[in-house]
């Protein structure tokens, strides 16, 4: 099978800019001796990119249920599921550990953490803290109350600068990932302090764990979106155009050269409506246009409009195209253009598709 | 089963929303003898949902062709794909045909036209004009050489008025419906005149469709969101907010009362990351946060930032909440919003689920 022959839309997953992506993070991570890398499946959700992102059934992160029942059920029992709990969802987190995973939980609540504590499956948590995004989390000062109230079940902490990705240059992205270890550090000091055990001391996000100086007090680090990459993360500085894994075979479904444009068969639903290039230097609308082969062939061929089922490329230098031609296209957001379908079609740098490797979407 | 007891996110459907939704079209179409409705399933792609809008098995639009394949298979063989074709997608739906559906395909482009008419699988096209949305479609005075290009493939013209969406009165939709039904009439009367035999004459949206002062010269009329509704619908005057039938079921899993927010476990997965009110008098976010009920309990308790897997909710007014709390979002678009789901909870104005409908997404 070759990329030719595929119906469209269709995701590409390229295996040797992933092997690359993962060699980059590899390689950040060694300069922290005794640091873990627990990635984040919440971008690929797929048990084939696991095995080279967590080599040897290593430690995860999933961001849903489904994830972490079907990365137990692929052998990947280390996990953290990095989206506060409710109480309603302990059960089949307990199910699964009973069934022999290892799934930590966070919480940020003293409520909750009660009913952690009080529930008779086999649970663990950490208790997270915000580091300044200010999205979950609780101050650092209140942790020790979360913490106490989670008795025994009481694993470590936890926090997400995803603030990072508001930052355009290295410096701030070393700022957010120092802000993230003083958080995590200091509450597993107090912590300590006050007589608790603490095992792990979790933080990260791609560009804070690719960037951190000093990662003193952390026993490990988590990030994701680093191993496709995306045209926002281009914009940032943390992820160059042509190391971007994961792009969008599409075709050319209608062309109006009195424009300067081209449809294609994918819009809204194959790339996503997420727009975070908006405000950064370069707005690539909703995607960038490359050639069947990924390469920018066509210049600053920007995605402006999404319909349901039609992205419209304006096409600089008026090429022509003809009806079916196919394309690919390079999203803004990774994590959510790949959300939208259900496998990838893997290639190596050529157009032979040398694997289709399935993913977990939902919840 | 009740609302009170699915794992969340979710989508819940209220048959009563959407049975009235549905008459409001019907009637507004009765005002048009002889003029078809044949209902857009690109919304809710739910075979249920099919049964009410297009009972007795009706005419039906779809947008991709794993809905024309599931639609046909669940008896719904008189189909229009609008969405323009590629060669290499038309022995997919020949083979639909040959297996006993009428798939209706649509083409702007002459090589496109010479290649259905050349195809040796049963296929009918309808030429597709521009009446002003500048998306698909060729300007109609071109429309009669694409199709000659159909030979005897050619069963008419079409139209979508997708600009529709941008106007803000009853008057501006009237005036985009009337430019929808000029470009299609004019072009079947063209057709006509050359000789050739004009079947059906397609023009619709859901505001066109609901909004035309006369449909002359149209066989039928295509619409599809005014099923569901949507807080941008509410925004144009076309759907009140009260008329919304789905929304998404979601849990607290973090409160900030520092900042007068609630964080749900519903994000941008589970609501898309579509920004359509933005533009509009009122900007909705990400969606706006009802009570488990359905109900505005809460004000304008607005979805403002959209993580993957977190949505943050300025609440006004300081209500308290819990972990664990249930509440339902109405999203800002509903074909994005219910595109990120399998399936619907079906309620009747209360909580109990009286059924669980599927829903058919990719391609």
């Amino acid at each position: 099978m070759n990329l030719d022959d595929i119906q469209t839309p269709a995701l590409v997953l390229d295996l040797g800019v992933l092997r690359r992506n993962l060699k980059l993070m590899t390689d950040a991570l060694a300069r922290h001796p005794g640091v873990v890398l627990r990635p984040h499946m919440k971008t690929s959700k797929s048990a084939e990119v696991a095995k080279l992102a967590a080599p040897d059934f290593g430690p995860i992160t999933v961001s849903t249920l489904a994830e972490a029942e079907y990365f137990a059920k692929a052998g990947w029992i280390d996990q953290i599921y990095a989206v506060g709990i409710t109480p309603q969802k302990l059960e089949r987190v307990a199910a699964l550990n009973a069934a022999g995973a290892r799934i930590k939980i966070i919480t940020d609540d003293v409520e909750m953490a009660g009913k952690i504590a009080e529930h008779p499956g086999l649970l663990a948590a950490l208790v997270e803290v915000d580091s300044g995004e200010h999205r979950g989390g609780i101050v650092p000062e209140s942790a020790m109350e979360v913490a106490k109230a989670l008795g025994g079940k009481m694993l470590g902490t936890f926090t997400h600068g995803g603030h990072s990705y508001a930052g355009r240059s290295q410096a701030e992205m070393e700022e957010v990932a120092e802000a993230e270890r003083k958080a995590v550090a200091d509450t597993a000091q107090a912590m300590r302090g006050a007589g608790l055990k603490v095992k792990i001391v979790s933080m990260g996000s791609s560009p804070t764990a690719l960037y951190a100086k000093s990662l003193e007090g952390v026993t490990e680090v988590r990030a994701g979106v680093y191993m496709f990459g995306d045209l926002f993360q281009g914009q940032i500085g943390t992820h160059p155009l042509r190391d971007i894994a994961v792009t969008v075979l599409a075709s050319v479904i209608g062309k109006r050269p009195d424009r300067g444009t081209v449809l294609l068969d994918a819009g809204a639903m194959a790339m996503s409506k997420d727009r975070s290039t908006e405000a950064a230097p370069k707005d690539y609308g909703f995607g960038l246009m490359l050639d069947i082969d990924g390469q920018p062939t066509f210049g600053d061929a920007i995605m402006r409009r999404a319909y349901q089922e039609h992205g419209e490329v304006l096409v600089p230098g008026g090429k022509t195209f003809r009806i079916g031609d196919k394309v690919r296209v390079a999203p803004n957001h990774t994590c959510m253009t790949v959300a939208a379908h259900t496998q990838y079609h893997v290639v190596d740098g050529g157009r032979k598709v040398i694997g289709v490797w399935d993913r977990v979407n939902h919840w």
